[in-house]
């Protein structure tokens, strides 16, 4: 429902903190990676507090990024959606403005013939792909479009188109095959018709400059462009704060209008953060990125202890005495898939005024048995506001 | 899902017994009040039947009495909204008729230049108030316009303007701010002139009426109109009746169509109704205020008492051998807040076809565990038609 006539701020404070892909799932008889995990501070909130198992887009559904944190800030996936080039952009943190122009770029190779022989270059190394991507960034000039060029990892960069008259609805260069030629760029509408050309000739200038490579052109996808989305404020009425390391979660903490620290140094510079920025704001989002890497690495051992690095960190943020914390992820990640995964993600919430269910421990089937039940993440964030008293009373 | 074509209306008897504010939460060892009431009643109904836990309208979201209700009438609470003129209307068993326009009104004090110096003039007492409203009802003569004045409680009065050509779409005459001159009344809408032209004649009259008075003027606000509510008849095919005391729910009870009682006098007077009535109706609603009253006054120990004075009129209930029983709360009210609040509200149901759930006490962490799980409290109208054999097989 539509919050926004209940709204009411207050200094109260929301604190959020974040295990990326911290789900998981049980296929023998041991515990899930959070189960098995030494967690007594968690446990304890557990005691204290209320817990849940999140869906969180929808049964089934495996989150990207993106809709993993855009359903944990309240914002249905469904409805908000990020571009990959908006979702590239924020994780290079290159700030978008409006009318640009945003693309996820492969580095590939091309054969004589110029068809493509190979989507990835090889999946060439990051450190000989890095120099090739600020070579084309010196290089490239296009008439009247600025163009930013930026590295992401191994064959990965962004592309950026920022000038007068440009439109991102242009098909994709990438045919997704190899064995053929690169598509000609295409205006999907006739307002595209100059972005279009702008990435033909960018096309031929990378081609000319990488012609003795053997990355020696760029496949484009998922154009995109700043996507207006509505600010924490304006929904919430709240003054968040992220406090992330990686730059993809502070890209999107930025979109959504939340002011980001200077990059912190691990989960004792994030609870440093929290308390100098304690009387600043009142929602904190503090994210901690290992539990994933390690899930997607399939390292079950290294999912534990990042679990329990979690763990070890949460007395600091406890000690500031929020009004209301939440401990949960954005998604499971199962050493046993190595990769994100739909499972639903354990939820525990803390506070004053939240309520006490009979659950003491911090895991998927304890968390069942919670009094929040199942239910959809995007329930968490009004839940949030009620606990901290920023919603007012709705109908006479 | 819309219910009209299965509908299969029979006579076999449903009865709501709903504790106001019934809901609670923990923030220590102790029990909500349900969990700490000795309620051997309720628990054996518990043992027979299944429970579960309801948010009435939405996650986080605090429940007006109005949402809550119709909520529990199987009304969606974000389709189907009452303003604050119609409940005030219905909370004092004035009926209004199409094209009525109804108003809340505060009895408030404006200084020597015309000022507000107190919205609600000092928070006057109803013994002075009452006799305030009576003499402006008698004295008051807005031409072609017949003007209803109602005493409410303190500074509060209920005002109905009934004629031809009349349109609610008027803005709030009360500034909601204390230094400034009251709004003038103003049309949101060309139709709601006419209307607004009787509002600013109402104002003279009132402030001539008053001008000798600490309480010299009145201000308006949540203008409405009759809410032409679909009948629970029309909905679900029963024949229905409130046995309510308070004003407000047998109002409520009257929009939806269903029949209301004379004023029983406490829960052994319901109870004595619904045996003479249980002939003549299918569905019956028992209202039952003092645990809400307990839970506003924060009175935790009232509450209690409250919940038990149910639990005591239960047999006399149970006599009568409903289909289906169900006793719930409309929202919740915690003694620790004073309020109305968001938390979710232990539901029981027992009837033949009900289905029999594992848990044995009525109280909000036995019912967490319940059949019916955490579930929102639309959903609880469709399943007493189901176990009363009201709702005929969808498809084929």
């Amino acid at each position: 429902m539509d919050l926004a006539p209940l709204i009411a701020p207050n200094d109260r404070k929301i604190v959020v903190v974040l295990i990326d892909g911290l789900g998981g799932f049980r296929d023998g008889d041991a515990g899930t990676e959070l189960e098995d995990a030494a967690t007594p501070n968690l446990d304890a909130l557990a005691a204290e507090g209320s817990t849940g198992l999140v869906e969180i887009v929808g049964p089934g559904i495996t989150p990207g990024s993106g809709p993993g944190h855009l359903a944990l800030f309240g914002y249905d996936p469904l409805e908000f959606q990020l571009g990959r080039g908006a979702l590239s952009a924020a994780g290079l943190d290159v700030e978008l403005r409006p009318g640009d122009v945003a693309a996820r770029g492969n580095l590939c190779t091309l054969d004589a013939d110029g068809r493509i022989s190979d989507r990835r270059a090889g999946r060439i190394a990051s450190e000989v792909a890095g120099p090739l991507v600020e070579r084309l960034q010196a290089e490239v000039a296009v008439d009247g479009v600025e163009v930013v060029l930026r590295h992401e990892r191994e064959h990965r960069l962004l592309v950026v188109l920022r000038g007068a008259g440009l439109d991102h609805r242009l098909a994709d260069t990438d045919p997704q095959v190899t064995g053929v030629a690169p598509r000609a760029p295409e205006a999907l509408e006739p307002a595209a018709r100059h972005a279009a050309a702008a990435v033909a000739e960018l096309d031929r200038q990378v081609r000319r400059i990488l012609s003795d490579e053997p990355a020696n052109a760029v496949l484009l996808r998922g154009f995109d462009t700043q996507t207006a989305l509505p600010s924490m404020t304006e929904r919430y009425g709240v003054d968040a704060a992220a406090i992330a390391i990686y730059p993809v979660y502070r890209g999107i903490a930025r979109l959504l209008g939340m002011a980001v620290t200077p990059r912190p140094d691990g989960l004792a510079g994030q609870a440093r953060q929290l308390a100098e920025l304690w009387d600043r704001h009142d929602y904190f989002f503090v994210h901690h990125k290992a539990a994933d890497a390690a899930g997607e690495d399939g390292d079950r051992a290294a999912k534990i202890a990042a679990i329990e690095d979690v763990d070890a960190a949460l007395p600091a943020i406890r000690e500031l005495e929020p009004d209301v914390l939440m401990v949960t992820g954005d998604h499971a990640t199962p050493p046993q898939l190595s990769a994100h995964a739909w499972h639903p993600v354990p939820v525990v919430v803390a506070g004053p005024h939240v309520g006490r269910d009979d659950t003491d421990r911090f895991g998927e089937r304890a968390c069942c048995r919670g009094m929040l039940g199942p239910r959809p993440m995007t329930h968490m964030m009004p839940l949030l506001l009620a606990a901290s008293g920023k919603l007012a009373k709705f109908g006479a």
